[in-house]
């Protein structure tokens, strides 16, 4: 008696039950230590001290009224305002107050814009590698998903191909900088190519093309790279926020949508972002923590922690010859699968108790997905696994 | 360049937010003190000192990774065997792990269910007066709200209508009891004849109609008055509950569903609520405050308060001479306009810078609501604005 839509859902979601359950399975008869679970993007890093600071003095000093009860759907005031002056200061944007709404994390950010914008048959742009969420996204507002194909090896966006899939129906492009799931940065070239391929759709068609920023990884961000902030590319921008990677805060579902000033419609589309958390359900995002992350807006977890669990699994990929892209940020190791075949190449994979994700789910068939926001035990411990991997398929 | 049906939404939305805006104007010409705000059902009680002990005692003793990471969509598995240990002991009822489906709130639960039950068309019914959000939650899915008039004047619901009210296309019905805006509870002969009518209609249709019983208001209940578990009155039945009224943690958006293992198709249906939950954008509730509920199964805030609120607010309607329906439960007083006209009655009481809420709303057109869940001195203060309010419609 369940939808016929939520059907093809749960059919799908079971495969990677599947693979979870196959893990513990594995887990028990090798062991735990002995099973190399690179599946999940959940951070293996505590929440930096400041968080716990932060829940306590508002436990202890915040009116409890205040502190638990309902708010504006976009958020507290006072919080927004702290967000935006963080943001302003920090990429010299000029955002206010109405500009910024609190979000369920980054997912619900991303439903709130999708259900204020898409009218049934409008189309959103994602560019492969994607997040594979956002086409359930898209699809719970009767949106038509149109991807760009992936650009190996670099995997910056092929701006030729994303000119040819704008149309007069597209409402929305989504990008993901640093991306998940290749690391790959998004640079300032890249930024102004689809930008000005934006400019040139919206021209040619009479229309408004929004770009939704998705930003969960825009913090970790390795060496001397840089992340070039994406909504100081293009006006009509919406930037989704998550605090669950850079505040290790998966589990708390916190985030905000920042619009910028000059977004097409403004006043509409904040009305709509507040009308649509509250009638999706969320209402306004969790409380407490609302307020202890406006406390933490500098504090980060180490960044390099993620980077030398990077650099010793691109040592093993280097030591076995897989063929990997060069991550530049997020926790993500994008490997070939040296014959092309990524679902083989996993199933492979756990037979030596590897757990990696086939990228086929990304949009990007012939590749994995490495995430390394495990502990350096776990990267460590694979070596030998991957070796005979390797044996395999590269001998 | 928002949405068409998000354009209505604002438009409707607008006109709320103008009353408040209204109040704050009058706050500003009059003093806060000379305003009498009954608009807002947000609890006025702050949350029980149980909730601030296990909040500090969860970030001293729970390992961080798993106070703030990923779990589950569905939620923690010690936490829903608590909710289920707790329902089972409080209710008879014999609810395990996997029935339980932790959500963002109450409202978080709703669309979670019915996103996972909802083909577009499928009939959802409602009992008049209805919390008006559950319109809104419907039309996410495309569903087609249903409702069963309303039957004053005691408001239990007219089991006649209701029968012709389910059809074949009927995927669901929603009660809510105590009841938002009546404060009425459905007893055991009004839940017994709506599980007999729904029964009938499943035999006639061959077809499976769920309940969803909307329970925000469930431990609120004055007197010697008893709610009746209404899952326990039908087997396909589905509660959905929240913390915001029992703990005043309305800002925290954190509920749950409970799943009859009776259900109809029940691995199908929790298997669907949890990818529903993913694919929503709420992933899971929220992690810190899921698990200090957990802790807090059997604390309330103090009934009486609110049930002391309520009288003192219907001897000033008797006092006046004004209709109302006494209240079982909740935090809200429904009272008839005395000339049918609630939008009129309510701009008029404005004028005696009282904010009630007209009950068309709640598809109830002639009464409103005045939600008590305010402090002592607005009630007293507001006897005049009611005694002139009634000088001008009862004279």
């Amino acid at each position: 008696m369940i939808s016929e839509k939520m059907r093809n859902m749960v059919k799908n979601s079971s495969a990677i039950r599947a693979m979870f359950e196959e893990g513990k399975k594995l887990a028990a008869l090798y062991g735990a230590e002995n099973v190399y679970d690179f599946s999940l993007g959940n951070p293996n890093l505590p929440a930096p001290a400041e968080v716990a600071e932060a829940l306590k003095s508002e436990i202890d000093a915040c009116d409890a009224l205040t502190l638990h009860g309902y708010m504006s759907n976009a958020g507290y005031e006072d919080v927004r305002q702290a967000v935006a002056d963080n943001l302003n200061a920090r990429f010299g944007t000029d955002y206010t107050v109405p500009c910024i709404v609190m979000s369920v994390g980054a997912a619900g950010g991303l439903n709130v814009f999708l259900k204020a914008v898409l009218d049934p048959g409008d189309e959103v742009v994602v560019i492969a590698p994607f997040f594979g969420e956002y086409a359930n996204y898209v699809a719970n507002f009767d949106g038509k998903l149109v991807v760009v194909p992936p650009n190996p090896p670099t995997f910056q966006p092929d701006v030729k191909a994303f000119e040819k899939a704008l149309t007069a129906k597209t409402k929305a492009v989504i990008i993901n900088t640093p991306n998940n799931p290749t690391g790959v940065i998004y640079d300032e070239n890249t930024l102004n190519a689809l930008a000005d391929a934006m400019r040139a759709a919206q021209a040619r068609f009479g229309t408004t093309i929004y770009l939704l920023s998705d930003e969960p990884y825009r913090e970790l961000v390795f060496g001397s790279a840089k992340q070039p902030y994406p909504a100081k590319y293009y006006e009509n921008a919406v930037s989704g926020y998550s605090f669950s990677k850079s505040l290790s805060l998966a589990g708390e579902r916190i985030g905000y949508l920042a619009v910028n000033r000059e977004c097409a419609d403004f006043d509409d589309l904040v009305g709509a972002l507040g009308v649509a958390t509250r009638v999706l359900g969320f209402v306004n995002s969790p409380s407490l923590i609302q307020r202890a992350v406006a406390k933490c807006l500098n504090a980060s977890v180490d960044v390099g922690f993620y980077e030398k669990n990077g650099a010793a699994l691109k040592k093993i990929m280097d030591e076995c010859g897989f063929e990997y892209v060069e991550p530049q940020g997020a926790f993500y190791l994008f490997v070939k699968a040296p014959d092309g075949d990524d679902a083989a190449f996993c199933a492979e994979a756990k037979k030596h108790r590897l757990l990696l994700v086939p990228a086929t789910g990304f949009g990007c068939k012939g590749w994995v997905r490495i995430a390394y926001c495990v502990s350096p035990a776990t990267i460590e411990g694979s070596r030998a696994s991957f070796k005979a991997l390797a044996k395999q398929y590269l001998n």
